[in-house]
């Protein structure tokens, strides 16, 4: 039971940051930006909305495939579980929007690829 | 082209806030506290997890059946376009995570619902 | 990890058909007619598209609540996990399309629900 | 409004076929298997579950990228809206499965990718 699926297209708004967890799992992240388009009546086009940002995690296979294939600006589709969290911190509220991947890669509406698959995959 | 679909299940945890825009459309927003569940395999069993907030928002015919429906701890099933908008204020950076909802429901798995249809709906 | 999440707004196109398993378990399920709503720019209003049709299933508490809930013609929004089966039978091929629901509810953008909490809910 | 939202990840089970409509829009298709995986208690263990098959469409500069970047058999993660048709044909009743994509990628939980962007991209 996956209680907060999102399905989000975006451009990788950093370069990818990679490390382990202290029990050796690999863990990749990079901020993606949403821009919004929209259909607008009046101008007959489309139009570019608002942008959101949201912090995207990946893990094992996933992780070690993000940072050697995803780039600073590279058009991406991502599915996975919203999170967003709240923390007081020195009387300041801060409130982080991550999305942990269950499935990420770039958007072939936005360009090609050339794929090569993993000798090790998805458990 | 709708770019970030989120679907969130999760309780009410403010009562419904009604207002109507200078133009006259009415809009509704409450909060959404959406705890996940995960299995525990070493407790053999299901187990709270992180809780999410962010604000529903709902327009229109939407908006006047909600207030009229919606109570604060009302399990909920929202589907709509996710918005994270960051801002400066007084120098703090502030982040607030909204949710345009296109459809939205009492969740069936956690409760019964009399519904009655609406003399006017969505366009 | 819920690989094929689809969310789905549309009217329950039969009654609800209950039942239990041989292990007991609770059980209901109905079509859904999910018709497309598309911005016609010529006529610059908004038009009917196609009607898709869906089996829904529901499980445990949820089917009680669905069997209690859910009639025929009523609007609704699911969430949930798509299944496509093909078989041959007789020699003919058949496609069926299940929606395994996670969560459901009356769709508020086309009326109102007076909801009441079950005194056992989700795991 | 796009009321039938479905994240699908599996397999090209096809190779691409391309074409342009009569009015010179090109338009790629393949059939997609998406495997199942759930967590076997009994067992302990991630194992396969049913396969649902769809086919998955996409127009214009998507297909031109689709058709250059995807092989039978390449891991994929598609968005998009989900189409089922039922027709009557000779005596028999046929059901098609579409999903017209939004976004589509090669999925980088199984693999690595080189991304080139496109000059022409999504309107």
């Amino acid at each position: 039971v996956n209680e907060t699926m999102v399905t989000i297209v975006g451009n990788a708004a950093t370069d990818v940051r990679y490390s382990t967890t202290s029990a050796g799992v690999p863990l990749a992240s990079f901020r993606l930006a949403s821009t919004e388009r929209r259909y607008d009546r009046q101008q007959g086009a489309w139009v570019d909305g608002e942008t959101s940002f949201v912090t995207v995690w990946a893990w094992r296979w996933m992780a070690e495939n993000v940072v050697s294939s995803v780039s600073k600006g590279d058009p991406l589709l991502v599915a996975g579980k919203l999170r967003v969290r709240e923390r007081e911190q020195d009387g300041k509220r801060t409130v982080t929007v991550d999305i942990d991947a269950w499935a990420l890669g770039h958007d072939l509406s936005r360009g090609t690829s050339a794929f090569r698959r993993a000798v090790r995959a998805r458990p």
